[in-house]
């Protein structure tokens, strides 16, 4: 089996890490989104919200084990953008990352949609909806609670995804003391995880474009319609926009308070985030 | 103690890791199988969702801890296949581990069993059934719920399996980096984890036919009768086999999206998996 | 963006420090405080007292991640206060370290009360109250349960500061054996969450005249008013004090049963905490 | 202070370590049966088992941080029976850990009873009770279930302790691969999270003579009565004798199938266990 995998073998550097990003971000949504469906379809009977933080933390974790030798494991649109405003990644690769960013996420989408297929129809008597008691388009996209605004929600997701990029920077920040390789992935998880337990009543901590819109794209094609656009008095374009906002004040709040004060003879950076 | 104990040296390594794989394989399901008792036999009220995923997760890690060093810690017949399948493991080895993992499996259902007789007991009246109210099978294998086609639960495995070995192949795979050496039995439990988190609800996540058989095969002798072979629309083969399907799928989907493009001069395969 | 950014760099030891307590506490608080207000204004739908536990633990291991090769993340003044007494830190920056993390304490109030501006207006009507029903002020700071007297606060706070403190030395203790670099502030988090779990339905676990006094600080000034002040029998100054007593117990505790009794040749004393 | 603290220095190994058991298990009586106590007070509103099961986890891997440098952390009667059988650890010093680790048992039950002095008041309306609605002798040590005889109850408690055994023995055997300096304790907590999540319904897992007896004696003395000797069928000294049972046990089942099968080069025995 080796001799012939090796045939497919892909040599150039760009399509290589596409592929990394897409697989990383397809593990992340794949578990994720998995976890509301399960708590979703059993109505709270084999998991709670917990087990939601857990499914997306879990998954971030395991998804960026699953590409960071190789794409450094971004697999957020917000985090390239970040990491290219800092210098640390190529403007020329940005929407490359991007495309397959969305595109493993819809792809996981489609996959928990077949995974679960069953049980949504069992669940909400084969009316695929966005809103009332049998509502399931939640499973794959992030909705707002019914007293936010759009301004309301565009601060909260502002705040988390600044959060993430703040924690994520120092964990990756050798000014700080080294993290041993290899476990920096699950602290990533951690940084998630708490988000999700502090920060995700509001409106779904999407905190993550790609997480958001590929699978939201995935239920407008697979009958959910057009309703998971308008619900939330157009919500649909808040969790792509305010992370970008949100990830590029947490990495200037990191860099102004911590660290561009490092002593500049310590400062190996390093050229990717993990 | 010591003197006496080293008469018992086994120099046979394959004896050696048989015992491995079914002392491995023991204690995962001692800790899997007693974790669904206790939520079972409380009716929830010493454990809930997550103990079951809880007791699974670090199940697995501990079952790895036991035999790692020894066989490598498959632990499930759809892994050691993968491995064969990838040229890392003996073809001719496989069925002696396939008969300890089974054999491991029965022997902790039995100690499961034995423990929680008296739970089971006061639980179920005395009477040991396979559905209704006071079912007490779903405590040794798994069976898929109501909504569930045989087709549904077929796929359920094979995405749930085709994930695990795509996280468990990412996590040894030296081109993503290294992982502190005694760590990575946590992130193996990890993944399971997340999966019991995301893919549990339609049929219980067995992964692994030696998880679901070996114990299937102890309640059919142990009193619970031909039920558990019939229940389900005849479920029973459907953890034998997806999850084979499911391994091999997620290990070719692993292969041909991240390592086989690795730069050849990186690659250190390692004999085995942990 | 980085040639403009290091023109922002300041040289200044102390400032450097104190701008790292300050965000390490204001991660530690936005976090925390983000939990209870998750908890509290969604009625235990999205949350539970666990998830608060794990806002605060992650919360701490967060903030040490944030500031520990900076100011060697104290993040606490009870903390701060037993390292100068036994040497480990410098009295005259005592003052300065307490003063940021206040501040970055009642930041990051401030941000809770932003992010769930509109979800704490929905919960409680528009009025903002310290007891009753539809209380808001203990998502920002605590308050003894019904039961509790002055006294049995008092006692509760010095026993869960000591247990903080005992802990924390153990892990910084060379004595005891090594803890990889990196690993340390995730142990930490640890202690804070078996405190929550086991230390928490008295009065809170404030633990940090910091974590306690910044936020009550902000809801007095906020809208709550001065009953965050006369509230359970003037309990405020109990979180100030109390911690600063247990702190130092539980240090002396800890020097007197291990750490002074180590073989002085094995002894290389770190400067800093963590 | 460090230098009145030097003053107090003792030299006597003997003495050091029984220093250092007392204060583990102290550590992890505190947090364990402080879990119970939060648990029980509140009527589940802030834990519920799962905050047990972590409270005696990170009780015990907080305890192993606090001991392992100056005793080797066994923190349980049987656990140092076990590596005495072994050759692992001195007969002689065995009365001496035994009755320290009681001792450190004992006086965390009275620090437990101190702390939730008001809480078990209000909650018991003031009557120390061992069965009943309002019963408050749980907190401290274990009684088994109504369904489970005597018999029963001695084989759950040497299958549990069995289990422990087997896991710590694996955990800390270098020809299964080395594990990071460090981060055993968390594993050593992982065990016990584990088991208390498979094996904690029948009788509530004491595992450890000492964190059974210690507290019960405490119990004896401060107000609950001879209750505490006499329920359950006169349970107190299955928990007391099983464990040392099962520790054996699982010591012969992983000694006989795993570790003396090692090939001799690669054994270097470590003098203590963790």
């Amino acid at each position: 089996m080796e001799r012939i995998l090796r045939k497919c073998r892909i040599q150039n550097q760009l399509v290589r890490e596409c592929l990394a990003e897409c697989l990383g971000v397809y593990i992340l949504i794949l578990f994720g989104c998995g976890s509301v469906a399960q708590v979703t379809t059993t109505r709270n009977q084999k998991g709670e919200y917990l087990s939601i933080n857990l499914g997306f933390a879990l998954g971030v974790t395991l998804g960026v084990y699953v590409s960071r030798g190789v794409s450094g494991a971004h697999l957020n649109p917000a985090v390239s953008l970040s990491l290219c405003a800092l210098g640390r990644h190529s403007w020329f690769k940005l929407p490359f990352y991007i495309f397959f960013q969305l595109l493993g996420a819809f792809l996981a989408a489609a996959t928990v949609a077949l995974q679960y297929y069953e049980a949504i129809q069992s669940y909400s008597g084969g009316e695929l909806t966005v809103s009332g008691p049998n509502a399931t388009a939640g499973i794959f996209c992030t909705f707002p609670d019914e007293y936010l605004s759009l301004l309301g929600g565009f601060i909260d997701q502002v705040i988390g995804t600044a959060a993430l990029l703040l924690c994520i920077l120092a964990l990756g920040d050798s000014g700080q003391g080294s993290i041993p390789e290899g476990v920096q992935p699950v602290l990533v998880g951690a940084v998630v995880m708490v988000i999700g337990v502090s920060m995700g009543s509001n409106s779904g901590y999407a905190l993550n474009p790609a997480r958001d819109f590929g699978p939201r794209l995935f239920t407008y094609i697979a009958g959910w319609g057009v309703d998971v656009f308008t619900a939330g008095g157009g919500w649909w374009w808040v969790p792509l926009v305010a992370p970008c906002v949100g990830a590029l004040l947490g990495t200037l709040v990191y860099e102004l308070m911590i660290e561009v004060h490092h002593d500049p003879g310590l400062k190996h950076r390093r050229p990717c985030l993990l």
